[in-house]
C-alpha cells in the first residue's frame, strides 16, 4: 500500500527570458520534452494516489500555471488584461499561496459539463436543487490541487499526492474544484485519510482555505468567490469520483482532432504533432520591480463581519 | 508637522561568515561604525516620530537582534541554547514574523524597573491591584516596535516610524513592551494616528498580534505568552510615556562605568571606549540547511479554544 513504483522522473527547465519565466519539463532521462498537461500520467499504482504538478509554492505570490494553448504545455506565468505578469496579492492575515498549489495531469474540467461528483452528492444528503449553483460547467483548466504538506514545493515538481477531499470553488461564475491532498513523503501523511483527518490535525486549514479562495481576488476590484455545496468539504470518496471524471473528460479531449480552440496537445503521447498556427504563446511584458507590492490588503465583506468575529475585513486601498 | 529633518543617514554591511549574518551599522557619509543601541537617535523633530531599527523583516524568520553584548552592537542572529542559529518557527496561519520587527535606539527595558507608564495606567481606569503581572521588571533589551506600515523592511534599516499605541507582552515573566508605529513613507500613515485607528484601517491585525506573540514559542516546546493590563491594546498617550521612560533608563544605563555585566557601551557617543575582555560574541556555529523546516505549527491551548472559534490549535508535532 505504501510503496509507489516510480517508472520515471522529471526535470524542469527555467527556458523565460528576463523576468519573464517559464518552466519547460523534461524526461530526466532522455531529456526530452513532455508535457505536464498530457504526458504526466495521472495515476499510481495505489488507488488514492496520483502524480500533482506544483504551479505555485507556498508562501509565493506568482500565479504560475500550465499553459493550456502553448505546444508542451509549459507551466508559465500568468498575465493580467494589461500583459504583466500576474502576482496574487497577499490579504490579511495570508502570506501568498497557503498550499503548495498546482494541477492533476491528464484531467480537464470540461466547460460543457457540470463535475458534481454525480450521485456521490445525494448520497451524502446534500439537497441538489437547494444548491441552484451545480449547474456551472467546469472552468476549462486541469483540476487544480492544493497539497497541504509542511515542505515549500518548487514550480514544476511533480509529487505524488493522497487525496483527501475537495472544496468546490465556484470562481467568477464557473465551477473550480480544489482537490486536498497531502504529499506521501509527508511526514503527516500516515494520519491524513480523509478530509475529517484534516480538521482534526491540521485544525482551522480548511476554514483558511476557504477564506483564501473567498477573498483572494477582492484586492484585484473583483466580487468575493462563493462555493457551490454550500461550501461544505467533500470528503474523499467524492473527490476520487471528480478526478475519475475530470480524467474521462481530458481523455475525450485529447482524441479531438483537430483539437478545441486554443488548447495544444502537442506532447510525446500524440507523437509530437505540430501545433496549429494559432499556439503561439503570448509574450509577457517583463514587469519592472515596482509592479508586485508585497503589502497585505485587509478584503472581505459587511456580510461576514456578523458571522465570523475574526474575519472582520475592510477594503482600505 | 509631516517633514522630518533628517540629519544623517546609516548603512549596513553584512559582516558573517558562511552562514553566520551579523548586520554592521555605519554612518554613510563618514563609513564609520555606529552602534544602533546607542549611536542612531531615538527622537525626531517631530514628537510623536522616533527612528527605528529594523531587526527583523516581515514574512521572514531568522531572529536577529541587536547585540547587547558585543563592541559597536552589530545586529547579529540569535542562537539557541545548543548554539545554533535561530529561527522562529511558523505558527499557522502566519508565515514568519507578521511585522516589521525591530528596537527603538537609544532605549532599554530595565529589569529593575517596572515599566508601566506610571499613573497613565489609573487615568485609562485599568485596575492596577487586580492585575498581578505588573510587577514584572523589564526585558534588559531596547524597547521593541512593530512596524506595520505595507513595505517588507530589511534586517538594519533605519526608519521613521510614527507610534500608535503599545501591547504589555509577558515573555517567559519579563514585561516586554511592543510598541506598534507605522512608517511615516506608508501610504496609510497619515490616517492611523493611535490605536483605535489600527482597528478601524487594519481590522484584525491587533488581534493577530496577541494571538502571534501568544503562541510563537510554542513550537519550540515553551509555554504560550501572556499579557500583563488584560491584553488591552494602550492608546499613543501611554506608549509615548513607556518610550520616554526607556529613553530615560538607557541614558542611566549609558553613564554607568563600568557597565553591567554583558552590554556594551562602544559607540562614537562614547568615544569608543574599548569593550571589556568579556565583550566578545560568541560565535553561532552555522546551520546545515536541514536545521530550518519551513512547516507549519498548529498551536494552542484547550483554553483558548473555547474563546475564539477561528484560533483553535493542537500540536501535532
Amino acid at each position: 500500500m505504501s510503496s509507489i513504483t516510480r517508472t520515471k522522473s522529471y526535470i524542469t527547465a527555467n527556458t523565460g527570458e528576463g523576468d519573464s519565466i517559464n518552466y519547460e519539463v523534461s524526461n530526466e532521462i532522455t531529456n526530452e520534452v513532455v508535457s505536464p498537461f498530457h504526458d504526466i500520467p495521472l495515476k499510481t499504482p495505489v488507488d488514492d494516489i496520483f502524480n500533482m504538478v506544483v504551479e505555485i509554492p507556498r508562501w509565493t505570490n506568482a500565479k504560475f500555471e500550465i499553459s493550456k494553448a502553448a505546444a508542451w504545455n509549459p507551466i508559465v506565468q500568468d498575465t493580467t488584461s494589461d500583459k504583466k505578469l500576474r502576482y496574487v496579492k497577499n490579504c490579511f492575515p495570508y502570506h501568498g499561496y497557503i498550499h503548495n498549489y498546482g494541477a492533476f495531469p491528464q484531467t480537464w474540467e470540461d466547460p460543457k459539463k457540470k463535475i458534481d461528483g454525480g450521485d456521490i452528492i445525494s448520497n451524502d444528503k446534500i439537497d441538489r436543487k437547494a444548491d441552484p449553483e451545480k449547474e456551472a460547467g467546469g472552468d476549462n483548466d486541469p483540476l487544480d490541487v492544493l497539497e497541504i504538506g509542511s515542505t515549500v514545493a518548487s514550480t514544476g515538481q511533480v509529487k505524488q499526492v493522497k487525496v483527501l477531499g475537495a472544496l468546490a470553488l465556484l470562481d467568477e461564475g464557473e465551477i473550480d474544484w480544489k482537490i486536498i491532498a497531502i504529499d506521501v513523503k509527508d511526514p503527516l501523511h500516515k494520519e491524513l485519510n480523509d478530509i475529517g483527518d484534516v480538521e482534526k490535525y491540521c485544525p482551522g486549514l480548511l476554514k483558511a482555505t476557504k477564506e483564501w479562495f473567498r477573498i483572494y481576488k477582492i484586492p484585484d476590484g473583483k466580487p468575493e468567490n462563493k462555493f457551490a455545496l454550500f461550501g461544505k468539504p467533500q470528503n474523499k470518496r467524492h473527490a476520487l469520483k471528480i478526478i475519475e471524471d475530470a480524467h474521462g473528460y481530458w481523455e475525450t479531449l485529447f482524441e479531438q482532432r483537430p483539437p478545441p480552440e486554443a488548447i495544444s496537445l502537442v506532447s510525446q503521447k500524440s507523437k509530437n504533432e505540430q501545433p496549429p498556427e494559432s499556439d503561439t504563446q503570448t509574450e509577457a511584458k517583463a514587469p519592472s520591480s515596482e509592479d508586485f507590492n508585497p503589502k497585505w490588503y485587509f478584503t472581505g465583506s459587511a456580510e461576514e463581519e456578523k458571522k465570523f468575529n475574526f474575519n472582520r475585513y475592510n477594503i482600505y486601498v
